[in-house]
């Protein structure tokens, strides 16, 4: 393959393009846990729609892969270049170009991340409601994963809140799909299916995003349960009593005892009660007013002891904060302890403890562990699995996928399968579904330079 | 073309298939206004998704057009079979299959009512929330079209309420996409890619709906506007307040006359009121208790007073239910006025005051008049076209669809394109993307089987 370096230079400008030893180590991985760091042969930085359609046609034209990066935080691989790639970064494109107040909608480029959007969306009293655990995400990594997050119990996950993309694809051809529109019904929709591609279809350039509004008056109440039956039992009569949670998390007393211990939580729980305990439920409430939030604070306590809660503690501000925050960085305590790997597998929510428990065996039964918290109102758990060995590992891990899939849920429920969970996909995914989709990228991609080898393994 | 009819009626017994004139002519429509009828070659009721596979290889084999129909209730025509077509009624296929509480969601075939699913699911205090103007509507239609309705401005369209499909592809392959799970980033989003599609992509045999909690207390404000910028200036207000109605309806002044004389309304305003006002909004709002509710309507009225309404009016629960209804019904009032044709529009909704007031302007200089109501909160203006001559007719429509899109919108946001919208679609959207979705169209579709004709025209 010829040397593309003046090519690429050409077109974003030569401080915008480096090769080689020039690039720095923090571009060669995210934070996916188990493969090595990888540099791409190119590193460009484009500032305009325009200069992604043209590194695409360059690349097409020359073969070279293309891989899509916003802030590298994704945790399966998606944003690792290829050595003889093209990693385009978005550090360039992180504009807020728009708070449209009268639409409810933000429109901004894809590497603005989520602290600089709340940042330009707080005065409004309006917010992007996805809230992946990293508040350094991109807007283009969160359309990219579908990205999920505690608040999507309430308010959706990436998917329901990316109302428009302008989308350049392989060809160069730079589009524009949805808009600041709340509902579409014309032709196909093309926004829904590059949300969630993983760079694999198309680079989305600009994201119109929906705004709601930003409910004044919050409370958190922690609960601790015996049983994790309970725990389960409880999610769906949490959910249908129209208290609409905001956050709806179960912790298990591992993770909960990392947690205490690592964010220095003060949380008043006695410690007759967190040993005895097997895990938690947290149920955070919002409200316009005082008055219905101390309401509704209430009947959630009421509920949460009828349905078995050992107590329920409603958590002061900080310490709800620390806990949410420290919930967040799980996936950080997760890697500090040792983790192996880590799975963000989702199921039907009412399957949760049998595939919490199943999956739990499996891990023992190889040597190993599954420990985690999870998104309690979606059924996405997330595990951080130890198991040293490795062949014994990817069996475990292949294990706990086909456990979820048989139980009707998914291998990934917001990170993507990215690399390191591809494997695993086309093992285990129905082949007239990968052939289908395989078809699509082809649609999309006839020269196969998007993130190849993500979702489709390489060939 | 050979006769097919022994080879279809093989499929689903000969009770199940008809030909020819023994076919009713209830079939041979939908709602769309200005086509005429058309009979298919066959029609065919199956039972299961292995029959309806068996239809779609018989008739990707021989080159026969399928078309799907639900209730036959849409208004874009995509249920109008071809004359040498076969048209697949999933009138059979009706059954509520599951009625999940735990994961709150229900599964159910095709061809279930929006009437039969709320029986069904009533006594759970869930329900599916998607509410088109039809409840004799199929939730096998509703998934076709991507329909909207009245409470999409609280629970969202269709796309956001179909958690996932058991569909047929034309090559006869039945797969299953997402589930009863409320996320998922697992390769791509197969089940958003058919909802929408209008029976070109796939046949949905299985549908997984999200339910929700019924809220018990609601009513409803009416409020008068003399200035109808008035109305549109309010929406975003009262969507940023958290009051959170779930119906935010405009009716313009000539639409509210009629729906009060053919429904026979009495809904409290003085004449001269009614005499001097421009438009309406409508907020219904719900709640868990009725403390709340009753605050909530002092709340919403108060605001609705400072943003210029001049007066509100709390409607008691039949004229509320009522107005609803005839909301409802308004595509039936615009038929029975003699309106030549309708449309669904969607613009940003701030953009709303610009088009409707330059759209009837269209409208005036065709010759014709353009008046209606619509989703206010979601951009979606419905409206029926009086204009008698068709060339003046089809140059008015597409000079407000594109008007429509040079605001950022789209011709349709919740009917589909069908067949009557096709034409302008394909005159107005960027041929780039008619181009990837045709390519999308030949990776499910390679034998261009399924409602040829529908969203890319006739070839």
């Amino acid at each position: 393959m010829s040397d593309m370096t003046a090519v690429f230079s050409d077109i974003v400008g030569d401080n915008n393009l480096l090769s080689g030893d020039a690039i720095p180590e923090d571009y060669a991985h995210d934070e996916e846990l188990t493969a090595p760091p990888q540099k791409p042969a190119y590193l460009a930085k484009p500032a305009r729609a325009e200069e992604v359609a043209q590194l695409l046609v360059a690349a097409s034209d020359h073969g070279v892969p293309v891989t899509a990066r916003g802030s590298g935080c994704g945790l399966s691989g998606a944003a690792r270049p290829q050595p003889n790639g093209l990693l385009v970064s978005f550090d360039r494109m992180n504009a807020v170009l728009e708070v449209d107040t009268a639409n409810q909608v933000a429109v901004v480029q894809p590497g603005v991340t989520l602290t600089e959007l709340d940042a330009a969306t707080v005065d409004y009293g309006l917010g992007y409601m996805v809230h992946p655990g990293e508040a350094s995400s991109s807007v283009g990594g969160n359309v990219g994963t579908n990205a999920g997050g505690m608040r999507a119990v309430k308010y959706g996950i990436a998917r329901h809140n990316v109302l428009g993309l302008q989308a350049v694809l392989p060809t160069g051809e730079i589009i524009r799909t949805g808009g600041k529109i709340a509902k579409v019904s014309t032709g196909y929709d093309l926004t829904q299916l590059i949300v969630g591609s993983e760079g694999t279809l198309a680079l989305a350039t600009e994201v119109v995003v929906k705004l709601h509004p930003r409910l004044e008056h919050n409370a958190s109440v922690l609960a601790p349960f015996v049983d994790f039956d309970q725990v389960m039992a409880a999610v769906p009569k949490i959910l249908a009593s129209g208290l609409t949670p905001y956050i709806l998390e179960y912790i298990d007393n591992m993770t909960m005892a990392a947690l205490i211990s690592t964010q220095d939580l003060e949380l008043g729980i006695p410690d007759k009660i967190r040993d005895s305990c097997a895990a938690y439920l947290l149920v955070a409430l919002e409200s316009r007013t005082t008055d219905r939030l101390f309401e509704d604070v209430e009947t959630a306590g009421e509920m949460l002891s009828e349905l078995g809660a050992v107590d329920a503690y409603v958590l002061e501000g900080s310490a709800a904060r620390k806990l949410i925050e420290g919930r967040e960085r799980a996936f950080w305590a997760a890697k500090a302890l040792g983790a192996d790997d880590i799975i963000d597998t989702v199921v039907p929510r009412a399957s949760m403890p049998k595939f919490l428990s199943t999956a739990r065996g499996l891990a023992a039964a190889a040597g190993g562990g599954a420990v985690g918290c999870g998104h309690a109102g979606d059924g996405n758990v997330h595990m951080a699995i130890v198991c040293k060995d490795p062949d014994k590992k990817k069996q475990l891990m292949s294990d706990i996928f086909a456990l979820a899939m048989e139980l009707g849920g998914a291998i990934s429920g917001e990170h993507g399968v990215g690399r390191a969970k591809t494997p695993y996909f086309l093992e285990l995914e129905d082949p007239a579904k990968i052939a289908l989709m395989r078809r699509i990228k082809q649609s999309f991609d006839p020269a196969n330079i998007l993130n190849p080898g993500v979702v489709f393994g390489d060939a």
